[in-house]
């Protein structure tokens, strides 16, 4: 539904807007995807959903031109809010006249059993897959939020943002949401990018824990559905496939097998993945924000010069 | 005392160090000192100390070469975490080659009567001053904590900085700290600038309500010494005053009268004062982050080129 904006903020000449809406898709949902909660066409979150949109200066200043729009996805614990206060994508953004979301990272409140007792698992950790599991599906739908609800609404309010010119990137568990989302929808995003992700996580610890809850132990073919390394196998050989990645060689959860960017590395062969390792940076906003400009430039690249396409 | 070094976060190229140290003169403290608790020269929070220093990289990549520093003094509610995380002057600082330090707003835990009561008074409210009233006296001092003891103990233990190179800048109530200890200290410090500072405290609700119970509410004569208007009334005819100072207009605690920054810049009459009123910014940190660059460039042409003096 239809976006409130709760606070505009003035931020690097452009607005930071502060919205919240009701997740729910408009047109009737089938009955029978009511009942599977699988992957229906209707399938959201179905909550109140909070999130940050930055429009740069040029959506003020020349508000006629079409403004590229750059989704953020966050990580483990975090909300919208996060990224906007701490990383610092926005002065690049402003620099090139492109618009950020920052959603959330799971349904709050849908009063499920067990919803708030982990990090990682539950509410700030809703991992960007629709999930099928009893309890978990009719709630945590954050692919289908992500990837056509909150698009779709964001485009029809603010008629300033181009939804021909989308990129999407993100941190950790966002980063793993960024991969994942650009791999299953080939053409729909220009860019992809991410920072420190979780790029395999049928393999890791906290991937494990979140697929065997929202898709089952045994449901290991949706598993893989999610799963970036497992995805790029088979994005096609003849489509380049260029995706910028930074991991910090001090972050814990890398060393502790959690995000396993050389997996995802070695499973896209030469298709254009840089992954680079930046020595002495952690997992926290103070590695995001010091690449947050590489990044930000690295899409515009994409979103700001149509030619190269 | 040696600082503690908590943490080292590598951020844009440089370090952010998490320091932690026990505030106390090393020299014994004259016992008459400790009887009056007025600015005594080993008057200090007598408490522990957490702290921010950014170390730029030229820190890391020419160690022989002295630092610089700008000194970033937090508004109310704040501790040094809250600029280090949101304000972004690292990437300027890291680009001229400053170091930059966060100190803490004022002693924490120092078991005095009603210290946690408010946000505008006591904990997260010390305004920069040494205290002379019964309870407050013998801690809340962070005037000579800001001015002496702590960049003493920097200089002391990180010895690439530059103690002949230090500018102080600051938000709201840090604002009024940075203003203040710059015109008390004449020639001490390089440089000056303020993000919507509490310009006129003796005129404003913040401030009295500070002073008063600092100084107590008699004590007029030592509230004039900590007003950044008055000081700047004998700042000598002949010297110049170069002070950047932004404000947004859409700023709440501007337009309820306590900050108050057109009296202090009437006061300077023509001494060089620029207060830039930003459109439609507020008093976050959303706002600091947009002009941090103007900022420290602003510093930097004190700091780093010293021929300009």
């Amino acid at each position: 539904m239809a976006f409130e904006i709760k606070a505009k903020i003035a931020n690097f000449g452009g607005q930071l807007l502060k919205l919240e809406h009701q997740s729910i898709h408009s047109h009737p949902i089938p009955p029978v995807a009511i009942q599977s909660n699988i992957n229906s066409p209707g399938a959201s979150t179905k909550t109140k959903m909070a999130l940050n949109l930055f429009l740069p200066p040029s959506s003020i200043s020349h508000p006629p031109s079409k403004i590229p729009v750059l989704i953020f996805l966050s990580g483990l614990t975090c909300t919208g809010d996060n990224c906007a206060e701490k990383g610092f994508l926005q002065p690049h953004a402003a620099r090139h006249g492109i618009a950020v979301v920052y959603p959330d990272t799971s349904p709050r409140g849908a009063k499920i059993d067990g919803e708030d007792d982990s990090f990682d698992f539950g509410s700030g950790a809703g991992f960007y897959v629709d999930a099928t599991t009893e309890g978990w599906g009719s709630n945590y739908n954050m692919y289908t939020y992500i990837n056509e609800e909150l698009p779709s609404e964001l485009f029809k309010q603010f008629e300033a943002l181009d939804s021909g010119r989308v990129g999407i990137t993100g941190h950790s568990m966002g980063g793993h949401g960024a991969l994942t989302i650009f791999l299953k929808n080939p053409g729909k995003y220009l860019s992809v990018s991410a920072f420190a992700p979780i790029s395999n996580p049928i393999n890791c610890p906290w991937g494990q824990k979140a697929f065997g809850g929202y898709f089952g132990e045994e449901n290991k073919e949706k598993w893989a559905e999610h799963d970036a390394t497992e995805l790029v196998k088979s994005w096609e050989e003849d489509k380049t496939l260029e995706v910028l990645i930074d991991v910090g060689t001090a972050d814990n959860f890398y060393k502790q097998g959690q995000l396993l960017p050389e997996n995802f590395k070695m499973a896209a062969g030469d298709k254009g993945i840089q992954v680079r390792y930046q020595e002495g940076y952690d997992h926290s906003y103070f590695f995001v924000s010091s690449f947050a400009g590489d990044h930000v430039d690295f899409h515009a690249k994409y979103l700001c010069n149509r030619a190269l396409h």
